[in-house]
């Protein structure tokens, strides 16, 4: 009882707690109405529609097209609160759904369902004109963004046109270089990659059972390996452990003591951003559950079969999943070619208005920006997170907002300054760590109350009533029947 | 009021509602129990089950191996009851799941989700060996089955003995031959094809909407066609207009009215189990709907875009589902070689018992067993339905009971007699039909309350807790919020 007030205390002296209930009144007013309806109903709205699609849709829209490529937690949070009555506002993004990443290692072992963690596009942007495309290239003379369509096998190409382009694309899991893990690696940045992981487990535990696998296949077969340390590794580490233990541990006893699961970190520690008190104790606990953790290791390459580990040989595997750093992606590697680059030469260099730097005279673009992981700050490097990108998503709803109200005028927006909510990660068996100390230096919390605080964080954050409903209710019939193991 | 009593007065004088009461208590006689387990606790169990492993598992098993080959209506049913005292169960098949079928239909628009209408091989089964393969021949001279391996890219080919065989392979979808029907048409018979029509409805609205498409195109997208009138047929065209007109309606306002929806039969009508005032009332709701229904019409080939109507040309579609009859699968048709086929050389004959019949002398096989859609009795037709293969697999459940307890000995079994429980089939808008007049003349009912009686019929004959939770609370929030659009 006393240490729940204290932690409580905690919180309420940083900016967290306040945040948070920020956050959560906000989703409160984004409730979707509830409504029936028929074909009927929909001819007067038809006529208006078929109206926007013939080019008139910038009546009484001052400021013009405002293009938004991405529909990650940049692009999607930016559609989802932009002001329709200044921008006509068009999307462009090879998917058709946001992502909640945060909950997206729990789904890849079925703690939550797939859908649980997505937020259909179109359902919270009815005045918004949605293409499912990727955007190739931009030319910012012509204002014109050149797309290819991620439907029909991806062979229809277009182009639209743009008044203000926001940039917020993300940015692709990066390999290094090394060889074979584009080919047998799985990553975890979508739901396709959450349902082949899925996939993976399960068949890893079936081949296992086969008739004609040989005892000494078998260890290989059922060993989990995961590559990166950081906060994704070790909450898929953390999260595959549960399914393993709680789930396929009943219906494979005979296969559960083969089973080995690693954690490769070319690093000197995991969770480097982490506190070393909290660093140290996810370590006990990994360890204690049996979970290897190879740090300063240098994975030099992947063949179907085999990690080949640095002065270490061979070592067979089941599933390897990537979770390291990031690297560009082909628009932002095309936009290169004019735009200026932060030092990694990955990410597009910003001012602090967000606007992307023009590499003729080193000025910024008036109306292209960029946010997300796609871009940094120019001398004010953040991480690249879903936090940041959403507080800067933010802050430039509030400032193309600004701007619309000044008549075009960029005379009041404000600079973006970033704050510090903290970090949380989980780390198996209802237990997670809550890393705070950037605001306080004491702000820590780690065990059973971090992993409550975790959860009621991340369900305070979902966005869709739907999703309010779905997630606590998947996460009470996984404790009370487990995880699902049909593989489809 | 009195409609209901009079209703229930009906039900009550059949003998459907004293089988549903039957399958009700069974149902609640399978509730999984709810454990939680670690490592330590399965030392033990692991003991015990690499002993298994070695081939000690017939040990007290009086009556040795019982292989079921497949796990859909009749394998499910048979694994999930068999008493495992007398017999080591094997259980091979492709997929590790069962497929509630007669709510695949719903699952393939969201109206539920694909999880709730699975339910895993292994968990209803910890005593029984399940293999993920398919069964590709069997040898009945030596007692063993090929079978390849479902993983690792089909390459793994192995062989098993077994003491007594259950095939239970069903059948595949028919094509007749139709040239492109098997490159370009959807199925409804897995998750797969269900998660494949899914993705596709939505494609079909989100090509429509990308800038390149020409106004000529639009409605050729978004002509839905349904080719087979029986209940498959019907029941997924209603549930894809409950989509179309709940959901899709409302995201894509300026394109619901180039919407358009046909069902194409050869036969001179649609719903031909049905009773004639049943039928009637079908295809007055279908007009009414805007459902096209185009009997007498042979299609005689498929492209990419068109259908290819004999006297009638092509005709354009965006999705095109195929719901006719059904055809062996590689099995059967392999043990054509020495097991006889009934007369449409699809099925295998069984006697009352459903022993197959050797080729040689026309004899029953004695430890050969064939139930579900690949069999069919001599001289006692029956359709090719979910109702027919569950009450053959009871039946030979307790055929097989009564064999081991009487020491091996066929003298006590009891031939095969179908009930017949009428049949049900979903219109659309909360509407569906029921038809018992096989056992009573006016034993029939349409409309609301017979989509309430449909509804809670198949959430009776559901199995497992987690669904009997899961599927009702997607009924609600789907009534409530629409059904999710996120294609993935």
């Amino acid at each position: 009882m006393n240490k729940t007030r204290l932690f409580q205390q905690k919180f309420f002296r940083t900016k967290y707690h306040e945040a948070l209930l920020t956050m959560q009144s906000m989703n409160l007013l984004t409730i979707p109405t509830i409504k029936k309806t028929s074909y009927d109903a929909f001819i007067s709205q038809t006529a208006s529609s078929i109206m926007l699609r013939r080019g008139m849709t910038s009546l009484g829209k001052t400021q013009g097209k405002l293009v938004i490529l991405g529909s990650g937690w940049a692009g999607f949070k930016l559609l989802k609160d932009i002001d329709t009555r200044h921008y006509e506002v068009i999307v462009v993004s090879p998917r058709n759904y946001f992502v909640f990443t945060p909950l997206l290692a729990s789904s890849s072992v079925g703690t939550l369902e797939f859908r649980c963690v997505v937020e259909p596009v179109r359902r919270y942007s009815p005045k918004i004109q949605y293409y499912q495309a990727y955007a190739d290239s931009v030319d910012i003379k012509k204002q014109t963004i050149h797309c290819t369509s991620n439907l029909n096998n991806k062979k229809d190409k277009f182009t639209i046109q743009y008044d203000t382009l926001v940039v917020a694309v993300g940015a692709n899991s990066n390999t290094f270089g090394i060889p074979g893990v584009g080919d047998y690696a799985l990553f975890l940045k979508d739901i396709s990659d959450a349902r082949k992981i899925r996939q993976r487990v399960i068949e890893c535990f079936e081949l296992a059972s086969q008739p004609n696998v040989t005892k000494e296949e078998i260890p290989g077969l059922l060993h989990f390996a995961v590559v990166g340390g950081g906060p994704t590794g070790v909450e898929f580490s953390a999260e595959l452990h549960d399914f393993i233990t709680q789930d396929m541990a009943r219906l494979y006893p005979d296969l559960i003591n083969l089973v080995t699961m690693t954690v490769y970190d070319v690093a000197p520690q995991i969770l480097g951003s982490f506190d070393q008190s909290l660093r140290d104790y996810a370590i006990k606990k990994f360890t204690r559950k049996g979970i290897q953790i190879r740090t300063g290791t240098l994975v030099e390459a992947v063949n179907e079969r085999h990690l080949v580990i640095k002065d270490n040989g061979n070592v067979s595997y089941g599933m390897l999943v990537w979770a390291t750093g990031l690297t560009d992606n082909p628009l932002t590697r095309a936009m290169g070619e004019y735009i200026i680059k932060d030092q990694s030469a990955k990410r597009l260099l910003t001012d602090n208005y967000f606007r992307v730097l023009s590499k003729d005279d080193g000025m910024p673009v008036n109306n292209v920006y960029a946010i997300g992981d796609c871009a940094s700050i120019k001398d004010y490097d953040l991480p690249a997170t879903a936090q940041v990108a959403n507080q800067k998503a933010m802050h430039l709803r509030k400032s193309l907002t600004r701007i619309a109200k000044d008549g075009g005028s960029f005379e009041n927006v404000k600079p973006f300054k970033f704050t510090n909510l903290g970090s949380m990660v989980y780390i198996g068996e209802q237990k997670a760590m809550v890393d705070l100390t950037s605001t306080n230096v004491k702000a820590k919390e780690r065990g059973t109350l971090a992993w409550i605080f975790w959860r009621s964080s991340y369900f305070t954050m979902t966005i869709s009533l739907r999703n309010k409903i779905l997630i606590p209710m998947y996460w009470i019939l996984t404790w009370f029947f487990g995880r699902d193991v049909s593989k489809f």
